[in-house]
């Protein structure tokens, strides 16, 4: 279950929720030439074009083909194509190739979007369906499921467009106010005995959230910022990159074989550090917190600065004692901002997502769902770790406090950052 | 140098010559959708973009870059970013990565096209220019390399369009007369001295083909047609892929670390067997000539057979003796024809490359060109197998008997295909 | 620090315990010929002639370095061609090159061994140096490394014994009493609030095993026994190789990439199955305990098992209250055996390191060791599992209740097997 | 059919070559330790082991089996163990894996060899078999076989060794005369119509030097010595690897990706160069024949010399004007010596093997043997260069003018050298 159940009446507005979430999918692509949309770099990262299709696959293929009466896919062969990884469902189209889907068009799949969307609306009108809870759930999952892949789009086309010595530009930079330089704080923290997971005040939550369980912390100091690329800088010129004492073993075989010497997007001209970004090539800013760093770099910048990551547990009781607020999707900004120079914590929710120490593994008492939507989280559950908090480029409603993201600890297109905890 | 001096009056209609082939290039495009100009599958292939930019890069660079004045190039970038490897011009853009520049867009690659184009007939029209002669063979070479680039952009394509599962189909199907099964008769040839290489009279011809040399080659028979669908599925039926006694020791390894069991675009559904080519997936028509075949398999297939691959020598003898016809791209097949079941020879020139058993090397007295030009052929004279006679896709006027093409012996996405010949 | 201070009385008789452990390692090498002692057949595994040296080279360079007056080290080129990982003693020689070592042979390695134990009790003997608190836990450090070397090298042994058809036997196979088929009880336990890790009570321990913390635990069911051969042989026969349902995603993805469809050293032979162990090819014993599997086919297992592994936690608090004992390497027999079909939980200790669904993680405050000793767990810390228990091939006296082993997912030349626990 | 036919009373004496050269294969492992005969550096290289092995193999296999009655192999699964490469024989165990087989031991692969050997001895007393004539040639093909694999055994084991940063010696560098430094000539040849190919006075040939051929060769230049290390060294101090200009394109793919910037086995030490070889880490012998270099440095060498390799054809033709007199295995020597300074042309046959810039195929009209000994060669014509001359490391008697070495153009391992040619 991905979410709680709730009365009939609070249920009957998804409709709203549903097209506006749709629609910023395709508000987020206006910048795009047509060119753009079937860039993959890497295997890890998909075309905007597949994000676009895929997120209509899944209300298909998981709402539509149960309930829509009779069924009529738009295309047979889509169910295919737009598969991400869910073998209940059925084989995929090979991962690595979805740069080589010219057809459809992008107007094919625009028109896929139309088509899924109409249908869908068409099934929240007949009101009186007996399954309307169910798909209420559903689609709260479908929506939740939508903005995962609105953040992986600007995410992956920020990656393959880097590649581009023409350096294409989403947006034009907006005005960032520059800031003074922050202090980072150390806030201690009790030791004590809490819980963790989603429970049950929340109107959606994942699986991989649940069940809510306890867990014991010892008393630590969190810093109220997140580090920023000038602090990032000084460890780069302490040699930080070179030195294998500050590295965990396969983080120093990873920096050595890809020649790491900077977060991905930096680039040095002379004495000058520049930055690539949604807003284009762009000097460092200094006052901004890191991004685009590896869990390895992450814990490489901890240990150099006698200090170590939180875990998931820590922060997520930091977080339930905060505000979900923050530098999100909603102002536009597309890079993180600089801190407030308070004395509390801050950060905490957008900007960029937090790599914790945590492996990403199943909670106490974990249970997968059932059938196809049960690899949504759970088969991912080995080799990675937690991050939390979401980044600029998250919606801020996807976001909560119990919300785990993961990736492998070498993944560094996300938008990743840096927190640093003590032991005391 | 590249063609044949001529006097100035023999040089002065080189504009027409030129408009023509930089409108063919464009011309070939016009099925496309703009999504299927950035595809690249593998290295070894471009993007149609590429092969469009990389074109006028070649006047730009070669032409233009000496002869305008003041030279105005269109993007200095461009310099960089569509240089396919020419070190003596300097840098290049990661091969592998030209599926990744979705910019400059498709619009503005036509744009850069017109461009040089308009710039080359100014250059062209200042005909009391002393550098006419030079200008004149230059644009030769630059007309020759673009009808290379038109065939391996029709030839990347359809590559790239393969791994789609829709099959997007180029053009289609003309109504091709289905002749009866033709029977390959063997033609005897005496043994003798002969010379091989481009001679005088031929308007334009690649360094490669010179020095014109004698050789010797002794008695041998040809088979007059090439080798058909119908004979190659005997090949496989008898467990051709399966019995390592047919294979070289590198054609075997690459048989089945790649577990090939056909040519390539084939694909067997139930009994029946269908092969996918620029008129789509079609049902395999046996009377035409096996196509995009390796090396290996060409040699394997000989070796099963009883017989061998010609060498280069004894084709160039054969072809010196024949008129250049066949079915090149101006037939508007796209596929290779059945031949036609007379008792002399056929299919020499058009329909597939034949794989020779000659590595492409030097010619004895071979000297490159000077500068970088010099890299065009020489470079490459390692590792790699000569074949002659176009193809479907070659232009008619780009071939003659001298022209030596060259692949890897694991290339199948080539045009390629087989001619047999015996020891006497 | 790696072991508790204790007062000099208790430490004065470290030369037996030394001189038996330097003992054995030469005592497991009777059975080899000088041609066994090179073998390596993947990187993660060494030869046993480097087993030999690496475990000196410990002694020599933690320890004889620091306190030997005049230092008489035995040959300088053999810090760099001994030294496994620490770059804080400098440069190492390539691992996966270990095999190529021919030189220092096996007689001259012998003499190395013999150099260092007889400089090491010098070293002991001289009872008034003021630092022979330090040289004693060092000491003990060097001699719980070179237990863990002793159970690489049957198991790095065995492993490049495997790839020889000629099946190598390590010894006869000790005669195994064929119990009658285990059947596993599920035994019940409380949730409650424990403590992990080292207490101050034993002699001796690993700084990854600190600083023993407070650990919520949920109710929990375990299974006495470990899974057999038979019951792992059910999930084969129902098909649990190839169905990606019971399988972690990266699990799923190595299954196909390396075609598993058994347990490593499992063969078929028409209906029987075989197994390649230190007695030669047997036939599988199918009361014996699972042994060779990865944590994907364990995690795997489990999940078509209805059930789930243990965490460290759970797996800790379960072996607290059981005496350490089991089949370990003392019994002679090298191979896990059956259970006793006791109703209380067996097998905890020894026969096989049990796979824990728990990242191998830094413990909360965990504080590697200063200097380059600080590499010796620490920097492991990611991308591992834990394993807990030892095995058939580890010394008793090595293992403890809070004894962390820890090992990649796909490892599977461990002797590794299987516990079910499940949520109540 | 390998060799000419010969009268009954020329071919009684095969016992005395035959137990030369199975000898010989042992005496050249005097100076290895056991621990020496396993290593195998790279998939291409064999272990000492694996060629005593082989070799004997070689004659059980295609003579003994045949001949022998009854046939009493040495151990069945040897059959399996040591073939090479003969589909036509069966299955081979896996090639880059030959330095798992710790068993057979060293010892009992000495007495498989004194097995074949005497059992091979008792066939040729037989000496009114009918067959006598049919084991007489294959029995010169078995020990041209074994001659091959004791070259390869001393070059695989200085491959190996030069891993081991304590540079195994296998011999006392021998006393060499420090000539002069030689100053090549060009020596003019005409060109002419020639016959290459092993012709019927040779006492044995490979199918590959078959059949005598006519050849057309151009006027060109030879040069009467090979390219000294002097030489050479002066195309590094230009920054010969550095510039793409001289390479082949493939060539500087390599280069690049193995970080080429010297021969194989040359070391510098500050300012001084040293070399690696059977004699041990000695100073570079600056006018000693460069050794250990690939075809694409050879090729580069002689593009920056304003020269060209020879084609086997005018190697051939030269060699077959010179008796066949050289540095060999039989003076002991083990490395290349300085060249004489006479005003002909010299170091042809020995010292180094030379590269030509031939690919190595198949002659007109070759047919290669029937059966699994027709592998021996013909299967190998693909992607490889021709080498001729013998070196250091070839026995006297085995080599001929019309003899063909064939390695694929990146190997450097091998003893092989430069020779330039010119175009008059």
């Amino acid at each position: 279950m991905y979410s709680n159940q709730k009365s009939f009446s609070a249920i009957q507005d998804i409709t709203p929720q549903f097209l506006a979430c749709r629609q910023l999918s395709e508000e987020l692509c206006q910048p795009l030439e047509i060119e753009d949309y079937g860039l993959q770099a890497v295997v890890e990262t998909s075309p905007v074009k597949w994000h676009l299709a895929h997120t209509s696959w899944f209300f298909e293929t998981f709402i539509l083909k149960q309930f829509e009466i009779p069924f009529k896919n738009f295309n047979p062969k889509f169910e295919y194509l737009f598969n991400s990884y869910y073998n209940g469902v059925g084989e995929q189209y090979l991962r690595a190739n979805r740069h080589l889907l010219s057809r459809p068009t992008v107007e094919e799949i625009y028109q896929y979007r139309r088509n899924v969307t109409e249908r869908m609306v068409n099934l929240f009108n007949q009101k009186n369906l007996e399954q309307y809870a169910e798909i209420y759930q559903l689609t709260l999952l479908g929506i939740n499921h939508e903005q995962q892949h609105q953040e992986l789009l600007l995410t992956d086309l920020l990656y393959s467009w880097s590649f581009n010595p023409l350096f294409p530009q989403y947006q034009t930079q907006p005005l960032l106010e520059q800031k003074q330089a922050n202090k980072s704080r150390w806030l201690k923290q009790e030791g004590r005995l809490i819980e963790i997971g989603a429970d049950n005040k929340q109107a959606f939550y994942f699986d991989n959230e649940t069940p809510r369980h306890k867990v014991h912390i010892n008393p630590f100091k969190v810093a109220n910022c997140l580090i920023t690329n000038r602090q990032f800088l000084q460890f780069i010129e302490d040699s930080g990159y070179q030195r294998p004492e500050f590295w965990l073993s396969d983080g120093w075989a990873t920096v050595n074989q890809n020649q790491w010497q900077a977060p991905l997007y930096w680039q040095k001209d002379g004495n000058n550090w520049y930055q690539y970004s949604l807003n284009g090539l762009v000097p460092l800013n200094m006052e901004a917190p890191v991004c685009h760093v590896s869990a390895y770099e992450a814990d490489a910048y901890a240990r150099w600065a006698n200090a170590r990551l939180l875990t998931e547990a820590e922060w997520e009781y930091l977080a339930q004692q905060q505000p979900i607020d923050g530098n999100f999707l909603e102002s536009g900004l597309l890079v993180p901002a600089a801190a407030n120079n308070s004395n509390s914590i801050e950060q905490l929710f957008g900007d960029v997502w937090e790599w914790t120490s945590s492996a990403y593994s199943a909670y106490s008492g974990f249970q997968a769902s059932d059938g196809a939507i049960g690899e949504y989280n759970g088969k991912f559950m080995c080799n990675q770790l937690a991050l939390r908090g979401g980044s600029c480029v998250t919606s801020r409603d996807h976001i909560r406090s119990s919300y785990r993201n993961f990736f492998y600890p070498d993944a560094r297109w996300q938008f990743s950052g840096i927190r640093l905890a003590k032991n005391i």
